[in-house]
């Protein structure tokens, strides 16, 4: 039988405002997919069910405030509330209660919608893993470092959350949980109150499991009247396929599934053909990784000073060691080369509509020690370009592989319309 | 008598390094000058002599930090500092306790310093005012929002502080009360754990009473390893004197002012030449208000929801009423003028080595009610270009009057070169 929380946030908006439905139903129903399931997959760092269904049940009795009035969301654990501690995934902040809502919260609220919980972020949205795991087979990761919101929502224990993407962080967990994950155009959503990485790459994202949600949840966090998406067709749309400077890091079952989703997609009408990364793409990924030392190593300045100890080895191996000998003119050559590419992608997609690229290298790996491989979703995150996964296939080891949407930077709604076309086509093409 | 508290940091740092200053006499001679001024100046919010001396003597007993070891500086009080209250310059946050320090902060200790304290700023950096008076005329504003900031060094009661500049709140100040102000290249300074404004705009920048010293404290708080100020020379340099759209917003007096000191730097070698804004220039100061109204709204999400009846009038009527009536197209449409700006500002500047503008309309308003007009710093600001302010004339109301250099994006180190060459000759010819 269909319970309310398998039901999409578009469709369960819909039955609140008919009356069919009630927030404290809706949320009740979270609830109880989250009892049943929590203790396998560890999506939540703080989950109150009585603030939750407090909320719901103002909503029910309140005037409607906006588009996502009583639907429930998730909000990754490095995002500020004030109802509600946030750990920013750290020891250090174990039990940190911060004073106000981060404006991406607040604004979520104001649009009605029900905060759940803080779901798991891995530490400081770095590489050092917390405590979820793949709700499709718990000996794999749900990848990282929105580990939690991808999982949460992946899992039906709620249609909507928040989540940030520094490398691949929203793609990422999206893909190797199964559900739509979406990473905006960069400083599309507020981001104070969100716990600093690299505040060049940081970009706050979205998950749900359709892309009507998507738009849904878009205007709700942003503040905006709701427009549900355009209608877009797939006949003679350009697609450029993306293999990147990484396709020898894509499994053989990725890469089969991509080409597979390129001739579908060719076979539904769009124009498909080769897009390979040239000019300064050469550096990109090392330019990438400069920028995030230097900035990383600063934005953990009082963490580093005070806390050294409560950081994990990880951190402080593999991020601040090499972070802290990144010199300034290292830094500033390496902007001027993110600056250089994102130029030649803005030339080089002036006749494409969109990028087809993988959206990890693989399905989830096992064990929950490493959350994965964000090389496919750099090209996005570090030209402030918009993307979106579509869980479409499943892996050898019965895991999904996400297929990734890349559209031009500011072109959100355009990207998602053709998504949501899209969507349909490579399920029904989707290998098993 | 030449008092600790008078001198440059960079002099202070240089005795303070060769054992013929401590930490503590001159924390101690800044003390004296803030007891014996900051009843008529009031530049400061947040103020402990103890944690001050505190942090001296342990700089003095312990081993060298970096660059500005044993110098007092200044933090507006919109950065967060975990061992003094944090007000954001709201009734809302009075007495608020951040529980770390923001980026800035930490490095700046990491680097020698001692947080001297917090100095008042205008309510969330916007248009409402503080406590504080122009130390030249209590009867005059400072300037804000880094009000505190810009009087506090002025009036020597500490050699740096740190201030933000969204429109002009770096600058101005400077310009009003008399010292040198640098608004850097956009993104510059770690932003972590500064109160926003508006992110696309918001800026980080350095109050001091010389160029030298700027350039300390900018090794300071970025964490890197000082480098003196490169030598510099007028001769040939290519002034742009740039009058902007805003010229008929300036005074007389300071119009007067910018064509003596282009004069001053024709006669020192100088190729000054006519540097008039145009092409997308045309719609600048609108779009940068409509980004601005966009995001502040959004920014004070959480304050709006919970606390409007304890905001401004001005706040309330003048910012945050029209700013919730932009919309997204609007929003965007706006960023997109503005990103032609900066396109064709780089362009337009190949041929410049700097740009000469007002640092303000006019010398400091007579009254506390109001902090000023930003209209001559927006340039800089919103283009992302470093600026600084040097302090080289008097009014006619005998306050002082900043002339403001605008360099290149990215291009800081090169711009505070050459106004160090500048200042003196501009000092000197300085008009009364």
């Amino acid at each position: 039988m269909e319970t309310p929380n398998s039901l999409t946030a578009t469709e369960a908006a819909k039955r609140i405002e008919a009356g069919t439905l009630t927030s404290e139903a809706l949320v009740a129903s979270c609830i109880e997919r989250i009892d049943a399931r929590e203790d396998v997959v560890g999506a939540w760092k703080a989950f109150d069910r009585d603030l939750a269904l407090k909320q719901a049940r103002a909503r029910d009795a309140g005037p409607r405030r906006g588009p996502i009035q009583g639907i429930p969301f998730g909000v990754k654990d490095i995002i500020d509330t004030m109802d509600l501690p946030t750990g920013y995934g750290s020891p250090i902040y174990e039990g940190h209660q911060p004073a106000a809502n981060a404006p991406c919260v607040q604004i979520s609220l104001d649009s009605g919608g029900v905060l759940m919980g803080k779901t798991v972020s891995t530490e400081f949205a770095s590489r050092h893993p917390g405590k979820t795991t793949n709700p499709h087979n718990p000996g794999h990761t749900p990848g990282g470092s929105s580990s939690g919101s991808g999982a949460a929502v992946a899992d039906m224990m709620v249609p909507l959350a928040v989540g940030t993407q520094t490398g691949g962080s929203v793609i990422r967990p999206a893909a190797y949980c199964g559900c739509v994950g979406y990473k905006p155009s960069y400083g599309l959503i507020a981001g104070y109150g969100v716990k600093e990485n690299t505040r060049s790459f940081d970009t706050i994202g979205l998950y749900a499991r359709d892309l009507d949600d998507i738009a849904l949840f878009r205007a709700g966090i942003l503040g905006l009247p709701h427009e549900p998406l355009a209608g877009a067709s797939l006949h003679g749309l350009r697609v450029g396929l993306c293999r990147t400077m990484m396709w020898d890091r894509a499994s053989a079952a990725t890469q089969e599934r991509l080409e597979s989703t390129a001739a579908a997609l060719a076979k539904a009408g769009a124009q498909v053909t080769d897009f390979p990364l040239e000019g300064p793409f050469a550096g990109f990924e090392e330019a990438g990784k400069t920028v995030s030392g230097f900035e990383f190593t600063r934005a953990l300045a009082y963490e580093r000073a005070h806390h050294l100890d409560k950081m994990s080895e990880a951190i402080r191996t593999i991020v601040i060691e090499p972070g802290v000998l990144v010199t300034f003119a290292e830094y500033q050559r390496a902007l001027a080369t993110l600056a250089a590419c994102r130029a030649w992608l803005t030339d080089a997609m002036a006749d494409f509509d969109l990028l087809l690229t993988p959206s990890a290298p693989d399905e989830a790996p096992e064990g929950l020690s490493h959350t994965g491989d964000a090389c496919f979703n750099i090209l996005a995150t570090w030209t402030y370009s918009p993307a979106v996964t579509l869980p479409v296939h499943t892996g050898p080891k019965g895991l999904p592989i996400g297929m990734q949407l890349v559209g031009r930077r500011g072109g959100d709604m355009s990207l998602l319309a053709m998504a949501k076309a899209a969507f349909p086509v490579l399920a029904e093409n989707g290998m098993k």
